[in-house]
């Protein structure tokens, strides 16, 4: 869903490009026009997690959160400010109720927690659920798992914490060649993605790694929505003089 | 191994680079050095089945063959005078021996030769045969099977011939964007390539490829030994004035 508006901006200082050319027309020119991306706004799995948070919120006592539920703090601070309650020691707690945030959580700490006593609302965007699953699957499989991602992003830790084999985790191709030159990169592969990392970067460093193994299984874990939107930015970014990203 | 030899050149009219440059020593300087690549001479799959060939000739009748054995003219003549018959006919003969020759013929003209009482030799490469039961595997798992590679080479007609379902045969970025648009591209693919291909064109196919689905699967075919001459070559290449390419 593409929308556009026109707005009157009064800037006091016109924006310049990267040459230092002037950018704007001049401002004395009332009128702009705000074109806003094809794709904006949360995806459903933010949206999803921001539901049951709030419904755990109007139907249970004291709700507890490990970090962030999604990356956005007008959000958080809204559900914080309606009881949510943010700790980092979610394993001292023995009642009340607990929502995984959307990045996932270990599945060993999610058992630990029920085991607890704690009511467990999971609201793991159910893209990266699938990224969980792949990882099984390809460490079931007989796959060395290589995650292209970042190794200290909280989705990453819920992915690795829910697999019983250490994988691989690469963020660059030095980290590849790294790994390929110490022997730590095997025969047999199966690679996911970080479902938020830049299509670009995988891209490269995949290129690279199908040709220092014999057998490479690749599960497509990037999201989709994600990807749409980081496409949708760089269309309009080719078009516009200025661009102002807000989340 | 690399060996490196002096010979005596007498050459009518230098030799000169592409920017017109002469690229040898004068004429009057008698010595040149001459390089052999680090890699040269038949691979073990081209010996084993000139060996088999010649053992079928000494202790067999007539002894057929369709196409040549291995690419090599001078090989396949000295065969032939041997008594190696050449057929395109291979179904009508009902006695005497047959040699599958190196690049694979399809499984089921295998079994029709046997059943029509011939003797088979199979004088399949063993990297060929490997490909031939990727493309198996890959289809008993449910992929869709993709081939990079020339669609009438022997070997890939072999693969193919070998398979129950038709793969795709892929030798391009634009035949590869072709089968995307025309939805002949699936979700589950299993990629192998033609033993003897260059992996740079491989390797941008793939790069492509891989995040055009969802799950994809490649095992890598490429051919070790003929990697290493290409490779030996462009070592060659790079330091002398002119080569000269036998074979």
């Amino acid at each position: 869903m593409s929308r556009t508006a026109i707005a009157r901006l009064h800037l006091a200082v016109p924006p310049t490009n990267r040459e230092g050319r002037d950018c704007m027309p001049p401002l004395d020119t009332p009128l702009r026009t705000i074109e806003l991306a094809g794709q904006v706004g949360f995806c459903f799995g933010v949206k999803r997690a921001i539901h049951l948070a709030e419904e755990a919120l109007e139907s249970n006592g004291t709700v507890y959160i490990s970090g962030d539920l999604v990356h956005n703090a007008t959000v958080t601070s809204a559900l914080e400010a309606r009881g949510l309650v943010r700790t980092d020691t979610l394993n001292d707690k023995k009642e009340g109720t607990v929502i995984v945030r959307a990045h996932g959580l270990p599945a060993g700490e999610i058992r630990r927690l029920r085991d607890s006593g704690l009511q467990v609302v999971d609201a793991t965007c159910p893209i990266v659920h699938h990224a969980q699953q792949a990882a099984l699957t390809l460490e079931q499989e007989g796959y060395q798992v290589v995650i292209i991602g970042d190794a200290n992003h909280a989705e990453i830790r819920g992915i690795v914490g829910t697999m019983t084999t250490q994988p691989l985790v690469i963020d660059s191709i030095e980290e590849l060649r790294a790994a390929k030159a110490s022997h730590r990169l095997k025969r047999k592969v199966g690679v996911l993605f970080q479902t938020t990392h830049a299509l670009e970067l995988c891209k490269d460093i995949v290129s690279e790694l199908v040709f220092m193994c014999k057998d490479v299984r690749i599960i497509n874990t990037i999201c989709r929505p994600v990807q749409q939107r980081q496409d949708a930015a760089v269309d309009v970014a080719r078009r516009v003089d200025l661009m102002i990203i807000v989340g």
